[in-house]
């Protein structure tokens, strides 16, 4: 009997073993790359089954989410440009599960003929939040009135003018790294800026200082954008956050107000044409008190407040990313059901959620679970639920109360 | 850099030379063990995925359909007692994407305390049809009738003598082996019997002889079934045959009568608990003129006739028989919406479905289309798609256009 041989081997004298017993096989040529191995890259998994696309994968580490689930694997290191370029190779496509690659290597494997999608000209402005925010404002898309404060010594002042400029309190973020609420603070008094002062003098961090907008929700509109510039819109949702991670998401936003929609999808239109975005685009929003929608942030990838797409729409979040990226035409968005709810599940007191899985299951039978095979961590998104149906408020207790029994055995 | 470790490599000095070089690790238990690699398997990695099952396969080859997508396989022969042990070893449970697993290997898997679901003594029916028709009488489900003819001298006398009692013509089939079509022929005249004949003569096959029903159409009524005995029918579909191969499927039947959709998901419960099924079971009907169902023949694993379900259902027949086979609480099985359309893409004149797929898409953006991963040969089984909506002509014409692309480049 022989054993398996798909796998890719770096060690050269077992491959060679490997040969020598006549198992050895050409490695096969994927259709797509995709860089970072997340439950993002693991999520694509799914439809790339369907559709038949070989995807290969570089992964942080063996165990990591996607490399459980993408035969074609590779540990390594996504600023090693050669890792990159064996990814890569063959594939007619490289797309991304996080927005950390550094542009300097998409450049090079642009010049080498290598269609990354999205591209260095779109990935660098979702690297930087400083310059997201200037690109934001030269494309004409309303947001937060704001101040980028470059590392010096001039740093203290000129965020404290800026709060007196636009007043108190306000929002200061650094522009790189941060996520899921960390690199983020509210600024109430003078003294609630010696946390960030400080990792600007530890790490010469950049700072953007953002007006603290009244908003009475989030919102989000994502949209797919081919190669060619066709696209497709998903429906405005909303997205509800705690201590800066989204939790909930709803599809469609509920009592959106139709002109809202539409401003909010014209806007990711607009960005996704500014910055020539191939794949989805999301684009977080303000709903503000008095009627308008301001930009938050943008993604270039598939996002947490889609993940109600893979159940809820007709063509989900990450089927419509891989057509995008491989410009193949694009599915329709439109949701299957009046309503669709997301709840996430983060890191709780459940530590083991193959056994809870049963137990969720059993109390709310019709409710799609998704696990990331990630191991749990204190508010770690591990999972997420959807639920479906007709009955807005029923919707929601079915979701929430499935994810409370992934997250704490059922206390919400 | 170092490469992915994840790989199971039989040749001992390759894992030798692998741990050497600090790349071995411990190879993860898997939560499922699944026999076959076939698109049964594939396919049941898209909801293991969502559900954070580990699978581990037991493949034919290291590029058949399963084993493209699941990362833990190991190529082997599912005659050989061994390779079974080493499959299941760890696994909460071992199913199967086929019913060919030598009842013997199975009685002696489940002797050292390994969960086969379902187990042999169901699967021993779905392995003989001769025995499947006693049994199915035994448990009083009607069938059409039928003689057991055994591989010897008196074989052409005892089906000349079934044909002169119940009529000319009727269904000759070898009770083990056949499927799609092969092995089954249509006796008009005693010339006929020739070549089941010579089949009795050359592999000393036994012979199923059936009447010929005179039947207006197909049915199939689907059941999964968890060990406590909990199921969940999914609606009766009709299943529309070209040469004894599934071509299609419409869910649910359109215009079928209440007390025959009845009867018909009564029979296969009626099968189910007769013979201690876990997991998914399809029984196939005939709709005779006189307005009764009459078991054709069932399977005992997620059915092509079922693979609607993926896009149409709430809960997707592979989701349902992961389900079960693991003992969780079932899902839904009810319809999203009120047709759905599911035709197969079998081997035509297209050899490159990777490009085919692009036309396919443009033709019918929203057709879910399903690919293999297999090689395409003429009438091969290779992939499948469906389409969804409220109007079954136009359901039925965009399901056959697509599919129509993806076989012969759009000539129906």
């Amino acid at each position: 009997m022989s054993r398996r041989s798909r796998c890719r081997s770096a060690a050269a004298s077992a491959a060679v073993e490997l040969a020598a017993t006549g198992l050895a096989r050409v490695i096969p040529v994927p259709e797509l790359a995709v860089i970072g191995g997340g439950q993002l890259a693991r999520m694509m998994q799914q439809p790339a089954i369907a559709l038949g696309i070989d995807i290969r994968l570089l992964a942080e580490g063996p165990d990591v989410s996607a490399a459980q689930v993408i035969v074609d694997h590779e540990v390594g290191d996504y600023t090693d440009l050669e890792a990159l370029r064996r990814i890569a190779a063959g594939a007619d496509a490289v797309t991304f599960d996080h927005e950390h690659v550094p542009p300097a290597h998409l450049r090079a494997l642009q010049d080498e003929g290598v269609a990354c999608r999205p591209g260095p000209q779109a990935l660098i402005y979702a690297q930087d939040k400083g310059d997201m925010r200037l690109k934001l404002d030269e494309l004409g898309v309303p947001g937060p009135r704001f101040r980028i404060v470059e590392p010096d010594a001039e740093a203290p002042d000129r965020l404290r003018s800026f709060g007196d400029e636009i007043g108190w309190p306000f929002i200061v973020k650094t522009t790189r790294g941060g996520y899921d609420g960390k690199g983020v603070w509210r600024v109430d008094a003078v003294h609630d800026l010696d946390d960030p002062l400080s990792v600007v003098r530890e790490r010469g961090a950049r700072l953007l200082a953002e007006e603290l907008v009244p908003f009475t929700r989030e919102l989000s509109a994502q949209i797919a954008r081919r190669p060619s510039g066709d696209t497709v819109s998903y429906p405005v949702v909303e997205s509800r956050q705690s201590d800066g991670i989204c939790v909930e998401a709803i599809a469609p936003a509920p009592g959106l107000d139709d002109e809202l929609a539409e401003a909010a999808s014209r806007i990711a239109l607009t960005v996704a044409e500014g910055l020539d975005v191939v794949g989805m685009l999301a684009v977080e929003l303000f709903e503000t008190e008095d009627g308008r929608v301001l930009v938050n942030e943008f993604a270039m990838r598939p996002h947490n407040t889609g993940h109600w797409s893979i159940d809820g729409a007709l063509t989900s979040q990450f089927e419509n990313h891989l057509r995008a990226v491989l410009d193949l035409p694009l599915g329709s968005p439109r949701p299957r059901q009046p309503w669709t709810v997301m709840v996430n599940v983060l890191g709780g007191s459940v530590t083991d959620l193959r056994a809870q899985r049963a137990i969720a299951l059993a109390a709310e039978p019709d409710v799609k679970i998704h696990l990331y095979g990630k191991s749990v961590k204190p508010g770690r998104k591990v999972g997420h639920v959807t639920a479906v149906g007709d009955d807005l408020d029923d919707v929601l207790a079915r979701a929430r109360r499935s994810a409370a029994v992934l997250t704490d055995g059922g206390e919400q």
